[in-house]
This record gives C-alpha cells, sequence and structure tokens, in this order.
C-alpha cells in the first residue's frame, strides 16, 4: 500500500481534483514548475518537471507517482509537447526506476484517441443508444499534437515496465469538470469524470496491483463511447457518478 | 504514380538496400547528413533531419518521400532518439504535408514490438512450427528506447494522416542483409529481410493505394513470427525471398 506519494502537476486542475478528496490519505510531495497559491498538504517542491536532477531527488523515498505535470492544452504546440509531455514523461519513469518507486499513475489523455471521432461516428457515438467503444486495447489515434505526446507518455509507460517492472497505469482523461457535467455539450457529457471519480480512480491506480494498463477515465455515464471496463476489473475503479443524472447544472436523480 | 522520390538517410544500409533495386525507376532526391561516399543516383542533399528549413526545401516538388533517416543503433539512447528520430520524423511529415506529397514511407523497426519476445515466447516463437504471429494491429511494446522512437513515429504518421489525408505507410524492418541470411540465429532468421524484398516493398509503399499501414518488413521467411499478409493484400507485396533457402551463407534451394 502507497504511503508516499509524489504528484506531479499538483497545482493543474487535475491535481486539484486528486487532492481534493484524498490530501489526507498520503503523505504528499507534490511538485509543480510554479509554487503554490493556495494551502496544499505535504511538501511542495518547484521543478520543471524536464528537470533530471530535481525530479530524481522528488522521487526519494517514494512509494507511488502520480504524474500529471506537462502542458495541458490540446491546441499545445509541438515544441512545448515535445519536451514538457514527451521528455517529461520519460524523465519521470526514469528517476521512478532509479528510485525503487512501485507505481506510476500517468495522466494520458482522451485526445490520444481523438481521430476516432469521424465524421460518419459522430454525433451518433456520444448517444446513450449507441454501441460503439473504445476499451484500451485499440491502437492511439491521437486527435492532435498534444494527443500524439500522451499516446508517446503511453508508450514509454510500456517500455518501462516491460524493461523495469515499473507498475504502470495510463489514464485517458475524459472532460473533467468540477460540480456539474458540461452543459449542451453531447460529446463532455459522454466522457464527462467528476472530481470524485478522478480522485477515487488515481487513488486505485496506486493502490491495485497490476502490470501495465490503460484505461479511460470517465465517470459511469449512460453515454459513452470509453470502456470503464478495465477500470473495474483490474483497478477496482467504482464510480459513483453519471451525467445522465444533470440536467444542466441541477442534480435531477 | 510517384515520379519524384526523396529518400532520407539515403547514406544508410536501407537506404542502399532501396537504391540497389530502384536507382533508375524513379527520380531521385536523397538527403542525408553525411555528403555521399560512392556515386549515387539524382540529386543530393546535404542536411540533418531536424532542420525544418532544409527539410522543407528538400520537400519541392516531391510525390513521395521514404523516410529512413534517424539514429540507426538499437542501443541508441534517448538524447539521441528524441531529436532525430521522433522530432525528425515529425518535421518529415509536417513538410511532406506542406508540400503537397501524397504518400510517406516511413522505417519503423521490429525494436517498437521487441518486448513480445518474452522468456515463455522465446526461442520457441522464431521456429516454423509456432503458430505466434504479430500483424501490427496489435500495441507496441518497444523493446529499448530506440524502438520507443520508432512507434512514435508511426504515431505521428497516424496523427498526419487522420489530420492531414497523408498517405502512411510504416514498415517494421526485420533484420535486413545483403547476400545470405544471419547465421546461426534463429532470431533473425525469422525476421530476414533481403536486399531486394526491402526495395521492392518499400516500391509498393509508394506505388500502393491506401490511407495509413503498418506493414511487417520480412522476406517470405519459413520461420517467421511477423505476419505479411497485410503487406501483401494491401501493398502488392510479393517477396522472393526466405531464409529456409539458405544453408549458412549458402543458398540451397
Amino acid at each position: 500500500m502507497a504511503q508516499s506519494v509524489l504528484l506531479t502537476g499538483a497545482a493543474g486542475r487535475v491535481g486539484s481534483a486528486v487532492l481534493s478528496d484524498l490530501a489526507d490519505e498520503y503523505e504528499w510531495r507534490l511538485l509543480d514548475r510554479d509554487p503554490p497559491t493556495e494551502e496544499l498538504p505535504g511538501e511542495f517542491v518547484v521543478a520543471d518537471i524536464t528537470d533530471e536532477d530535481a525530479v530524481r531527488e522528488a522521487m526519494v523515498g517514494i512509494d507511488a507517482v502520480i504524474h500529471l505535470a506537462g502542458d495541458p492544452r490540446k491546441e499545445a504546440p509541438w515544441s512545448s509537447v515535445l519536451p514538457n509531455n514527451i521528455d517529461g514523461t520519460r524523465v519521470v519513469y526514469e528517476a521512478a526506476v532509479e528510485a525503487g518507486v512501485d507505481t506510476v499513475a500517468f495522466a494520458s489523455s482522451n485526445h490520444a484517441v481523438g481521430h476516432y471521432e469521424t465524421d460518419e461516428r459522430t454525433p451518433r457515438m456520444y448517444r446513450e443508444d449507441d454501441e460503439f467503444r473504445l476499451d484500451g486495447t485499440e491502437l492511439p489515434r491521437p486527435g492532435n499534437l498534444y494527443g500524439v505526446s500522451k499516446a508517446a507518455g503511453e508508450l514509454l509507460g510500456r517500455y518501462y515496465h516491460d524493461e523495469h517492472d515499473l507498475s504502470v497505469a495510463c489514464v485517458r482523461i475524459g472532460n473533467l469538470t468540477k460540480g456539474h457535467p458540461p452543459i449542451d455539450y453531447e460529446r463532455g457529457q459522454a466522457m464527462w469524470l467528476s472530481y470524485r471519480d478522478c480522485a477515487h480512480l488515481f487513488q486505485r491506480c496506486i493502490e491495485a496491483d497490476y502490470g501495465y494498463e490503460i484505461v479511460y477515465g470517465i465517470s459511469d455515464n449512460d453515454r459513452k463511447y470509453y470502456s470503464i471496463e478495465r477500470a473495474r476489473e483490474v483497478l477496482g475503479y467504482e464510480p459513483q457518478d453519471n451525467s445522465a443524472e444533470w440536467n444542466g447544472d441541477e442534480r435531477v436523480v
């Protein structure tokens, strides 16, 4: 069971979701390029994810890593995702192996498979009665260079698992929003991930016993085109939210 | 039908194989970091594959690209494959799209799937009577960081195809040797690619009509654990060689 957890990109949105529910569950070491603007649990390290020495140092005494750091913009240019997302993720895996860390949970993205949303499939695939499902066994089809960088992070994880026996879970995060699901946006509702389901899923990634996994990070939405079966079976993910229980910003169920 | 072909990494081993049979078939523009040491067909451009301006200029008037440039060492460090193999391949796709090129054939590698060769499967999987086959639909399992970089090049190709309608064929090249197959090396015999089959396969990649393909580049060896069915069906690949027809360095069939 993980006790000391390094959270990279701690000041970002996914980091907030994770910490909002898990602040008291672990001894946290938080890492971000920018210093914190609010009070956060544990120890805070200000460092760039591409700084090998700083990341190596931040890894000492850590049981598990939740690696969120990187350029989060779907329109991020190659000149940013190459160092920050691809190389930065390699730095994290490398330092984790060196420090004897057990598990890295990596924030991948729905953009790694964005081009499955073809004109022929959409908007039908976003609807409850459509059977189309991606389950993580399919080859990536990135929708942008950001998505390429996330799929490359998955690839690197596969390598560090196979070569060094590091447990790696890649979570293809859907549309993470605080409170209610996206409004008037079928696609976003189909891939909604609530804050508490996000925190719970990353907790399962650092608690469960597995080798290498690619799972989808969405709530249990009636609308969905990403399967959450693998996350349920292997990680023990039990989502509590469903975008169908909302009408706009009001919970109706 | 392609007429003007840009061959990157022209001075390398795969480049030699391609040019040995196809020198008179196309108007060649050859690009390599190093100037040629022998007489080669067409025009020669000395440039680094990561030099965006040089690659953009080399792409003008080109119908198809055979992209071989990159660090070819299976033990190449990340500090080399990140710029040369990953970024360099992105430079090629980007310039190809900009110049309106139809097709890019990309030299991927068996190392993109090296970690399928587990202790449980080997050496059995290298033998004629074993049924294990990879066919290009499986997720990559790179055997080294060089393999990660090649799988990343495939990913980038998927993106440039989906986003810009560039035809991209990724050829996971096996063990390319001139003359006879590797001797006393079951694995190398199972993934042998003869020079003439290599040239023919890359020719099919720039002549056939397809969208995005991942194929294995091996001869029609009796021993094999890579399927060549997809290359046959979609590209019209008709290999002439088979490592089983050799005993050491002597052809016996």
